[in-house]
């Protein structure tokens, strides 16, 4: 499963003000504590209330670099940031980072398809048009095939586009989390894509969330979700993480389940 | 989610004690127990070595019936245990109890296809034959085909007839999970039965197995699971059904986990 970490983002009140200050070593720890504790990819969002958000974004990714070479992926609503960030990416023969995200929103195809196109970048594709968030999977789902057809047109391999069929609460709406499944399923059962999803909105204003989160990628996992975007450093979601790999026969041996269980990393959550 | 608890079992040494010493105390509070923790159906082997088994099994049904009236699951090899135990069940207005169960072997089906259509007991049905667990997906979803026929041509509703995939221990075949998960997708999109597992054998010779268990049930609950045999005492096996069942759209508003949180049930585990 592909992991990517979600730690690095301006919208959250410790990064925005590591971001204000200019605190590299801040954001360089949150780097390699992502990387150490299994993230596959990093995303790195530069966008702080009163900030600028492209000055902003170069600092970080500049930041981020200095301390490993781990993909990163740019995310921002912002055409400019994003052109900005995955050039910053690339400099000095860096790796082409994913983009988070497009969607079948007409202003995120118009940014982002043409730096597909330029730089075959990876990315995150949001099952979401002009008129929001389709409330039935099947809705989703045709989001999920225009998406496809966008990308691969821009000369994207369809492996490399991330579909992400989004989540909203359940307790807001008991069929959330079913519709999310429905989502995926189809989506696994008819397009060659990969999928991944930024799950934990799941448990909004519920108590226990990280129970609800690590329980709701299990079941994404069940339906053979590739990848997730989640907090890394969460040793209880990291726990069911290893678990999910040795049950899905992506871990040989059960090598790495062992080996996190000799270093002691499952145990308290077992 | 049909919670099937699996505690009540002569091959278990404490009960095995119990049934010999005809500690009544012990199995009615095994019982109870089970039930107080979500159990909906409770699972009554009374396999003991050398013991007397159609004795044995009818004194534990009697002593489980004398504390709960829930539904039973009579689980034995023997032909003449589960008749005995199926009688014993109905006796005085008592509920048909599960039948556990049938399988694609010519002696299980001479057992238990008589009884079916004597009493229409629901049944859980094994994707096993005379040769053995088959290896692939495909081969057990035939044995799985095989069994709705035989069980439908005793009169039993489709519905009543609960496929086990088996399970296999991913510390030998890193595909064994992938397997049974594959299997139950292919039942879940073509039979009109439901499904459950023994799930816990996934986790066999591994370290932190009710991590791997309670993982392994979510993933299934994904593919949509309709029940599952399991140790319904475990406070994380439990915390993460209810969490599953919030997430499948199963609890409305989320009442039941809001409950077991109010109830201190969730917090050890989140």
């Amino acid at each position: 499963m592909l992991l990517m970490g979600e730690s690095i983002n301006g919208t959250r009140k410790q990064v925005a003000e590591a971001i204000t200050a200019r605190d590299a070593e801040f954001i360089k720890t949150l780097a390699t504590d992502q990387v150490d504790a299994g993230a596959h990819v990093l995303d790195v969002n530069g966008g702080v209330a009163g900030g600028d958000e492209v000055a902003d974004l170069l600092w970080l990714i500049e930041t981020v670099r200095s301390a490993t070479d781990t993909q990163l992926m740019v995310d921002s609503a912002s055409p400019q940031a994003l052109q900005a960030g995955v050039e910053a990416c690339v400099k000095d023969g860096g790796k082409v980072p994913f983009i988070n995200s497009i969607s079948g929103e007409q202003s995120r195809i118009d940014a982002v398809l043409p730096l597909i196109d330029a730089y075959k970048c990876p990315v995150v594709g949001l099952c979401l048009s002009d008129e929001g968030i389709p409330p039935t999977a099947e809705d989703r789902f045709a989001v999920a095939m225009k998406l496809v057809e966008l990308a691969t047109g821009a000369g994207l391999a369809p492996e490399d586009l991330w579909i992400d069929p989004l989540v909203l609460t359940v307790s807001a709406d008991s069929d959330a989390g079913v519709v999310t499944m429905q989502t995926l399923r189809m989506i696994k059962e008819k397009l060659p894509v990969r999928t991944t999803g930024g799950l934990s909105n799941v448990s909004f204003g519920l108590p226990n969330r990280p129970l609800l989160n690590r329980t709701f990628v299990a079941m994404c996992a069940g339906i053979g979700i590739d990848g997730a975007v989640l907090d890394v450093r969460n040793k209880a979601m990291m726990a069911t993480i290893k678990a999910i790999e040795a049950l899905r026969g992506e871990d040989p041996y059960c090598g790495r389940y062992l080996k996190a269980h000799r270093a002691g990393l499952l145990e308290q959550t077992a």
